[in-house]
C-alpha cells in the first residue's frame, strides 16, 4: 500500500549524486561575513541551553543537503530554538557579529533556498512545533513556524476545518517554510493563494526586532500589508517564527475521477474537460492535475505498490494504456448524493463528446488515497529514478504544456544516439537506466507544468542544454519562471527572465530596508549586482 | 423600486456640512511641495491635449470633496489621462517639480483618501476605463484602473465569471481604487481578500517610472510579491494604472434568506447560525450579513421605496417587530434545486431551536434584489439623515457587535438629555432630526462591523467623544480600527492603534524607497513623523 506522502529529509537518497555541473556551482563567498568562532557556539548555547546547538558534522550534514540530492553547503552549525524570544537572540547576535544565516523549516524545498551554499549558520524551526490556538468562530488557527503541514491539517479536521493547503511534502513541510516560499499545491485552484489565507505572522528581523503581525482578524487594513512581503521571500526578509492561517469549513463529501484523455488539448482547450468542469462542477471543484504518460510510468516503476487506476489491458477499452494524458479532479462539498449527481453528469457529458477516453470514480477514500498517491508521488519516483532537473513554470492554460514537447525535442536532438547510450527523450514503457526521461505533470487548473528531466546524474553539459533554454522559452510565451518553489539559489540568477530591472532594483531596496548587512539567506533570491 | 447601486460623486448630498471638528482638520501643509504654476498647467496641457486637465473651479470642486461631505480640498486642477504613458509623463513632471498629486478613482472611500488635503494636483482615472483582455481559460480579467466595478462585473458575467469582489458603491467605484484600498465587501466571505485574487499590476512610480507586474498568470513565485504592497496603499507608493484579476466562474442558481435572530449571540455564538451555515451550507455560502434594527430603521425611512422585508403587524409572528438583529444568507451554487433543499434544511434547524425568529426566502431576483439595496442602501441611507461618524473595525466574529452598545451608552450618558435637544443614543421607531442614530451592521462572516453614528451636523465635541475613545476600546479587543476602508486622512495619525511601531517604521522606509519625495497622496495612511 502506497503511503500518500513523501517521507522527509531523514530519508536518504540510494544515489549519492552531488552536483558539479555549471548552474550549481556555488556563487563566490561574501567575505564580508564573519566566519563561525568557538565564542559564537557559546553565546548559542548560553540562550539555547542543552540540545540547542547541533556541532556534530554527521548531526549537521542533513541539514546542509537538499532533498534532491543537488545543492550542498557547508554549515558547521545547527540551531535549533524553541521560542520567538530565542530567536530573537539568536539573530541579534548573527547580527552584531555579521555571521549569515539560513532559516530552514522542513527542508522540502525545490530550489535549493534552504540549505547553506557556503558556511551559513542554519536556524532550523525543528523544535518549534506548537499550536497556538484554534479560534471556532472563524476557523483561524495560529501556530509555530515549525509546525508540520500534515499535523495542522489533522488538528484543523479535528475542528471540523481544513487547511488551505496541501502538498506532497505535508508530512514533512513546516507551515514557516510553506509561507516563505509561498507554497502552492493542489487546494490553490479552490482555496487561492496563500496571499489571501494569510492572516498573520510573527517575523524575527535580521537585527533581532520582533515584528508583531500575528492578526488572526479575517481583515485589517491598516497600512501596508506587510506580511505579504514575507510570504515568498524565502527567508531573506526575515525569520518566521508564527502563523495564523485562515481554514475553510472541511467538506464532508470528497469524490475523486481519474480520466484519461486523448491530448492535452482535449483537457484545455475552449470547451475541453477544464471548462466543462468548471461550469458544471463550480464551487465544488477542488482539484485539477494532470499527468502525462510518462510521469505514470516513471511512478509505477519507481514508486512501491504504485497502481495503475487505469490498467488498460484489463479493460474493454484497451486503447487507454496508450492515453497520453491523465486527469485527477477533485470535488469536495456537503452531500455525498449531490456529488455523485454533478459528477456522474460531468462525467456522461465529457465521455460522451469524446473529450474523455476512459475515466474511473473511486469507490472509497482507500481508491481515491491511491490515486493521489501515485499523483503526489511522481517527484518522489523521480528522486528515486536518480538526478532531477526540477522547473516550475506557469502559462496560460492552453500554452503549458508546449514547454514539455519542446524539451523532448531539443534533448532528442542534442543525444540522438541517446544519453550515455540510453534513449534520448522518453517513451512510453521503455526506460533504460541510462536513459534521459522528460516528464510533464501539475495543477492543470492553475496553468503549473512541472516539467522535469530524470538523468542518470547531474551533468554540465545536460544542464548547459536545458538553462537558459528553457527559461527563455518561458519568458517568450509569457511565463513564469517559477510558479511555486520560489527561486532559491537555482533561479536566483534567472529573475530577469520573469521579472523587469524596475521590479528587481525595489526588490533590493526592500532587502537592505528589512536586512541591512544581508545575512538572512545569503545567494537566494535575488542576483548577485 | 430600489436601485441596488448607490449613486457616484456627481450626486449632491442635500445637506452641505463641512467639517470643523477636532479630527477632520488638516495637518499643515508640506512646504516642501511646489506651488502650482501657470507653467505647470501648460506642461499638463501639452501632455493631456484638448479637455485632458480641468481647471474651472466649479468643475474642479466634486473632486476636491469627499463622498460624505467630510472632507474637502482645495486643489486646482484635475488631471484626466488616457494612457499609462501619460500617467507617467504626469508624475515625472510632478516629481521633478514636487507637486503632491492625489490618485482618484471613483472618489468613494470613506476615510478622505481620495481627495486632497490642501492644494494637490487631482490625478483621476475617470478616463481610463478600457477593458484590456478577458483569458476564458482562467478567468483572468485585465482592465484600465479607472473602469467602474459594476461594468466589469457585466463583462465578466457575459462571459460566464464573476467579479470575486462586490460592494455597495460598485456602480460608481473604479477596480483601480478598489485595489488601491483593499475593498472587501459582501463577497470577502467566499472568495477571499484582493491579495488573493489580483493577478497583476501596472502602477507608475512617483517618479514615473513604469513598473509592469501585469501579469494574468494564477502562479508567479519570482521574488517578493511588490504587487500586494500597492494593495491597500491608498496611492501613497505609486498610481495603480491596471489591474489584472481573477474572475471565479459565476454560480447559475443564488438564492437569499432574511432572518431575524433573537440576539446578537444568537447569530454567532458556537452553535448560532453562522456556525449551522458554515456547517450546513459549506461551499456554497456566498455572503452572511448583519444589520440591526436601528440600521434597518434607518433604511426604511431615508431610502425611497425601501420594504422591510419581515413587516411584523403584518405577519402571524408580531414580535419579530421588535427582532434586534438581521441577516441575509446568501448562497450561490450550481443548481437551483440541490440550493432550495439546502436552505431549507439550514431553516429548519435553525428556526427549530429558536435561533432564528422569522425568515423569508427571495422569490424571485427582483426580492433578492430589494433585500440587497436594504443592507447595501443603509450608508447612503445615513448620509441622507445628515453628517456621519464612520468607524470600520473588526472583531473576533464573537466580539465584533460589543462596540455598538458601549458606543450607545458612552454617548447616552454624555448627553442625557439629548443631543441639540433629541434623543440621545437610539431606540428603534424613535427617530427625530436633532436625534443621534448609533446603527451597527456588517459583514458577520467576516467579523467585519460598520459602527456609524449619524449626527445632525458634524461637531468637535462629539467627535471627541468618540475619538481616541473607538480606537482605544478597538485595541483593547484586539481588534483592528480599518478591516476594509482603510486609514486614508481620517486614521493615519492612529495607525498606531493597531499596528506596532516596528511595522510603522518598516512601513516608512518603504514609503521611502518608492516615493522618496512623498509627493503621492501625502498626510494621508501614515501619521505625521
Amino acid at each position: 500500500m502506497l503511503t500518500r506522502r513523501v517521507a522527509g529529509p531523514a530519508q536518504q537518497v540510494g544515489l549519492a549524486i552531488w552536483a558539479r555541473a555549471a548552474g550549481t556551482l556555488a556563487p563566490p563567498r561574501n567575505t564580508e561575513f564573519a566566519l563561525l568562532q568557538d565564542s559564537d557556539l557559546a553565546v548559542f548555547d548560553s540562550i539555547l541551553g542543552s540540545g540547542g546547538v547541533i556541532t556534530d558534522p554527521h548531526e549537521v550534514d542533513p541539514y546542509n543537503r537538499d532533498w534532491m540530492g543537488k545543492y550542498r553547503g557547508r554549515g558547521r552549525c545547527v540551531l535549533r530554538p524553541r521560542s520567538t524570544a530565542q530567536v530573537s537572540a539568536l539573530l541579534r547576535h548573527c547580527s552584531a557579529r555579521r555571521l549569515a544565516v539560513v532559516p530552514q523549516g522542513g527542508n522540502t524545498g525545490l530550489v535549493g533556498g534552504s540549505v547553506p551554499v557556503h558556511d551559513e549558520v542554519v536556524l532550523s524551526t525543528g523544535l518549534m512545533t506548537t499550536l497556538l490556538g484554534f479560534d471556532p468562530g472563524s476557523g483561524a488557527l495560529t501556530a509555530q513556524a515549525g509546525a508540520v503541514l500534515a499535523t495542522l491539517e489533522a488538528a484543523a479536521r479535528e475542528r471540523g476545518h481544513a487547511m488551505p493547503l496541501d502538498l506532497g511534502a505535508s508530512g514533512s513541510c513546516a507551515i514557516g517554510g510553506n509561507v516563505a516560499t509561498n507554497a502552492g499545491g493542489i487546494r490553490l485552484l479552490r482555496h487561492g493563494p496563500l496571499h489571501g489565507s494569510v492572516l498573520g505572522l510573527e517575523v524575527v528581523l535580521a537585527g533581532g526586532q520582533v515584528l508583531d503581525l500575528l492578526s488572526s482578524l479575517r481583515k485589517d487594513n491598516t497600512g501596508y500589508d506587510l506580511k505579504q512581503l514575507f510570504i515568498g521571500s524565502e527567508g531573506t526578509l526575515g525569520v518566521i517564527t508564527a502563523v495564523a492561517i485562515q481554514c475553510p469549513a472541511a467538506s464532508p463529501a470528497t469524490s475523486l475521477a481519474y480520466l484519461a484523455v486523448p491530448s492535452f488539448k482535449a483537457a484545455q482547450q475552449a470547451h475541453g474537460v477544464l471548462q466543462a468542469a468548471r461550469q458544471n462542477l463550480g464551487e465544488l471543484l477542488s482539484a485539477f492535475e494532470f499527468l502525462d504518460r510518462e510521469s505514470l510510468e516513471v511512478a509505477k516503476q519507481f514508486l512501491p505498490g504504485a497502481r495503475d487506476p487505469l490498467p488498460g489491458s484489463d479493460t474493454v477499452i484497451p486503447y487507454t494504456a496508450q492515453a497520453p494524458f491523465f486527469l485527477v479532479v477533485e470535488i469536495a462539498g456537503s452531500s455525498e448524493q449531490h456529488n455523485a449527481a454533478m459528477l456522474e453528469a460531468f462525467l456522461e457529458s465529457t465521455m460522451g463528446e469524446g473529450r474523455v477516453l476512459d475515466g474511473v470514480v473511486a469507490q472509497d477514500s482507500r481508491q481515491a488515497g491511491e490515486i493521489w498517491a501515485l499523483r503526489e508521488g511522481i517527484t518522489e519516483a523521480l528522486r528515486h529514478r536518480g538526478a532531477i532537473y526540477k522547473y516550475d513554470l506557469s502559462f496560460r492554460v492552453e500554452e503549458m504544456y508546449g514547454v514539455v514537447g519542446a524539451a523532448r525535442e531539443r534533448l532528442a536532438s542534442a543525444y540522438p544516439s541517446g544519453f550515455l547510450g540510453g534513449g534520448a527523450g522518453s517513451t512510453a514503457g521503455s526506460d533504460t537506466e541510462h536513459a534521459l526521461k522528460v516528464v510533464g505533470y501539475g495543477h492543470l487548473g492553475d496553468g503549473n507544468v512541472h516539467l522535469n528531466i530524470s538523468a542518470p546524474r547531474y551533468d554540465a553539459g545536460l544542464e548547459a542544454l536545458i538553462e537558459p533554454w528553457v527559461y527563455e522559452f518561458t519568458a517568450a510565451h509569457s511565463g513564469s519562471i517559477s510558479a511555486e518553489h520560489g527561486l532559491g539559489r537555482m533561479k536566483a540568477p534567472c529573475i530577469g527572465y520573469s521579472k523587469p530591472p524596475e521590479a528587481v532594483r525595489l526588490m533590493r531596496s526592500i532587502k537592505a530596508a528589512f536586512d541591512p548587512q544581508g545575512i538572512l539567506n545569503p545567494y537566494k533570491v535575488l542576483p548577485p549586482e
